[in-house]
């Protein structure tokens, strides 16, 4: 089998892989072709953490990935708070595959959603970007969007405004103006990156103008939530996984108010393949909601095992 | 980390070591201190396949069993059809700790749980052993039942009686007689072990005597049967998990028709810590419903890779 330990995987993995492994597997999700299984999330008796699985088929690719939140595993041992592996199988024969270190693919696989939705969802004249959330995966999310347009600014609200340069360090690496704003002043941006872990609603729907593509990230919960849920009823509502969005996505509340159905959310995966026309005028409002899928993961995972056995930097180890 | 490839496992794992493995963890799910998590088995695209995951945790234990069947492994690419991996982690920081092939582990820790009952719920003057089934995992549960008692006899039946001699082979190992009977001659056996893929009844309840102890292995699986409903009436009723023995286990038709409820089903990790009885006379008809739980494979692999590190022939890999 084939090992690629963690920290091989930040010289291995591109944006650009990470991008073309989601947008496929997206595409599969919507045609049918691939499928997510349940997935299993337990809370441990020690440690307060969290830990499961999140697992998936897709054509070539079968396996999980497993592993959760340790919240003290920084303060208590220097070792960063979300652990987790993947694990790939042979979809032909039930054989494991491959052992890939899953905590550096998790950031990436995150930001390639947002920035798969953007390249499909987002007007091709897209000028100002807004960010609501400047944590560490808010600058993932950032560098990977500013590829999907020619965007000249970019604007960030964060609850701490002490976190902002985050933000303003990827801007000035971009060579792109920053600027901090309240939240009305996100009516300047035509593409907005939701990623908090919030629950409740900060960005509200007078906050957002005509035109503009949301990718809201931060809502993978129940009882999480990002965005008014009446700015799901004013826009057209894409994501990963349609039965994800409505139960543990940004879309559970508009639901729950009986404000959109779930047959109002359409994979993105269908524009990708051209079953859904996706945005159809410039003033329309689009938001994905990105729940976050095992298939992400696995996709991305197979990417860099391919990556690793052909550049010869893999650990293989007979079974 | 830690590999153990499934080809060392044989020469690494005893029937004592799954057998210490599976009592304690049966005792640690009784008292609350191990708990297994939901069952994730889905149907393959391809292959006919089934692949899925259980897992659990327990003090020092932690992951999963990943695998599943893949039934034209064999014929296809000389393959063994069941294939399965189990994977370990560590508790108190949800690093990846260990790979363990799951295969021959599989067969030891099914034959370790049946062993486990009959060391806890048998008569101790148990003579003769009966078999229903006589495929490849009744070799490996009759030779770990055999290990408990003073047998001085093997009576057996399967559906199909050519297969018969392999049950003769490990009773020959044994140094014991064995005779092939009629399902009514399992009267004779003390001891009963029914290891089938039976979708209806095969052993009723008047083909077994009082005081006879039964190991019903084969059920895990809506659907699936032994055993007459009626026998687990008339039986106390054990199990490794009721939630599971109740809906996927042998103790599903009884509950169904209303003859027993989950509440009389007791764990047989509460006979193990001495919270309850057990047999109470020689008369007693007990009953053990393996449905077999991720924890069995999790305590196994432990141990596995515990021998492996200490002999020093695992397989180590930085991560």
């Amino acid at each position: 089998m084939v090992i690629v330990p963690e920290g091989m995987i930040p010289g291995l993995l591109t944006r650009q892989a990470s991008f073309e492994a989601v947008e496929k597997v997206f595409a599969a999700m919507a045609s049918g072709e691939a499928a997510n299984f349940p997935v299993v999330r337990e809370a441990m008796p020690t440690e307060d953490a969290l830990y499961g699985f999140k697992g998936g088929v897709a054509p070539g690719i079968l396996g999980l990935k497993a592993g959760g939140y340790w919240p003290h595993n920084l303060e208590r041992r220097g070792l960063i708070n979300h652990q987790s592996t993947v694990f790939l199988f042979d979809p032909d024969t039930g054989r494991v595959k491959a052992l890939v270190g899953g905590n550096y693919l998790t950031a990436l696989r995150t930001a390639a959603a947002s920035s798969v939705s953007i390249r499909h969802l987002a007007r091709a004249d897209a000028k100002v970007l807004g960010m609501v959330g400047a944590g560490h995966q808010a600058t993932f999310q950032m560098r990977a969007a500013l590829e999907q347009r020619a965007f000249e600014k970019v604007i960030g609200w964060n609850l701490h405004p002490e976190m902002l340069p985050n933000l303003q360090k990827v801007a000035d690496e971009a060579g792109l103006p920053f600027e901090a704003v309240e939240l009305p002043g996100l009516r300047d941006a035509d593409v907005i990156i939701t990623i908090t872990s919030s629950f409740a609603p900060t960005l509200m729907a007078d906050h957002v103008s005509p035109g503009t593509h949301l990718a809201c990230m931060g809502t993978d919960t129940k009882g999480k939530q990002e965005v008014e849920a009446a700015l799901l009823a004013r826009a057209t509502v894409f994501t990963d996984e349609a039965a994800q969005s409505v139960s543990i996505g940004e879309a559970q509340h508009a639901v729950a108010e009986g404000l959109i159905a779930e047959g109002d959310v359409t994979p993105v995966g269908a524009v990708i393949n051209g079953t859904h026309p996706g945005r159809t005028s410039a003033e329309e409002i689009t938001l994905f909601d990105g729940t976050g899928v095992g298939l992400q993961d696995l996709a991305v995972a197979a990417s860099i095992v391919e990556t690793a056995v052909a550049d010869g930097t893999a650990t293989l180890v007979p079974l």
